[in-house]
């Protein structure tokens, strides 16, 4: 028989499988349907060991990795919160935390502890691990609405402004990173992707 | 001006993206739509990090998340390979030989021979990484599969010896999880989901 252990740990596994089906308002590249959150954490987890080197501070980059990929999991009963719609913004810290209580509390004790943990760090930003980590939350999105020639600011009307707020999150985890996330802002603002 | 190194990463990161839209033919969980390569390389990494406990050899994690990642860029040109597909599996080292040099050659070069060496060893299935990352190559669509009853094992006509075979890697990395399998897998032959 599957010990109960491993049997908790199987159905946190099977109920992740539900964050493929959480859209994102990004838009896959060459103009593609939308992103889900189970393909966004996959990239940015990607992208973080890609570009580790490009880290202000050491980091460990397992730990970067793994927040990567569960920081949008309480988004399975929460909802994608679009980073610029404030209305959706003043509730989201609620609904994520009755989530990542429900979600992580499938686990075993110790894994419950841990998991929510990392959800935590990631959060509060307090450490190089998820400062490293938002930037490529910022960094994913970036290069794919830059890639559609900025096809989800001029949806919903994005202003340069808005973009650079959200970005001095990727300044905390790479200095290098954020010079690069300039440029190409710079260059969506001139293309007139991005309000002034 | 964004430098050379990084503009290379960016486009290789770029690249990446067309993974979300090869198909597998696992379906996800409540008999929903087929799943990507990127859902399902985003899954197993987590599972990797959620199960490491069960791996019958001291892993490092990192390497382990990062092979899990990866493994299937190549199907950005070789395509999915149904891994009970005779005809298919025929041609598919050549096919994804070709992929793996042209994706992974647009990286610098230090960063081309470190995920082109990640993708061999994950291939050659020699060390207890790639052995643990193969096991969740297998347990992560044996999870969604059971959930629906067997229903991608229906659909082919699968027997018994067909995922028995398949599972002799499961067992490489993990005796525990392989006899979870072995559990699920009886569970779907008295079910009749498996033919005998």
């Amino acid at each position: 028989m599957i010990p109960d252990r491993l049997r908790k740990q199987f159905e946190f596994a099977l109920e992740l499988d539900k964050e493929k089906n959480i859209l994102r308002q990004t838009h896959l590249s060459s103009n593609g349907r939308r992103e889900n959150d189970a393909e966004h954490a996959w990239h940015m987890a990607v992208m973080a060991y890609l570009l580790r080197e490009y880290s202000n501070e050491e980091i460990d980059i397992a730990k970067v990795m793994i927040m990567c990929l569960i920081h949008d999991v309480v988004e399975i009963d929460a909802g994608d919160t679009y980073c610029y719609d404030p209305s959706a913004l003043a509730t989201q810290k609620e609904r994520e935390l009755a989530a990542r209580d429900r979600i992580f509390g499938m686990l075993p004790e110790d894994q419950r502890a841990e998991f929510t943990a990392l959800f935590d760090e990631f959060e509060a930003c307090g450490t190089p691990e998820s400062r490293f980590a938002h930037s490529m939350d910022n960094m994913q999105p970036l290069i794919l609405n830059d890639s559609n020639d900025g096809g989800d600011w001029r949806e919903h009307g994005i202003s340069a402004t808005q973009v650079y707020g959200r970005h001095k999150m990727t300044r905390l985890g790479s200095e290098i990173l954020y010079d690069a996330a300039d440029e190409i802002i710079q260059k969506n603002i001139e293309k007139g992707n991005l309000k002034k």
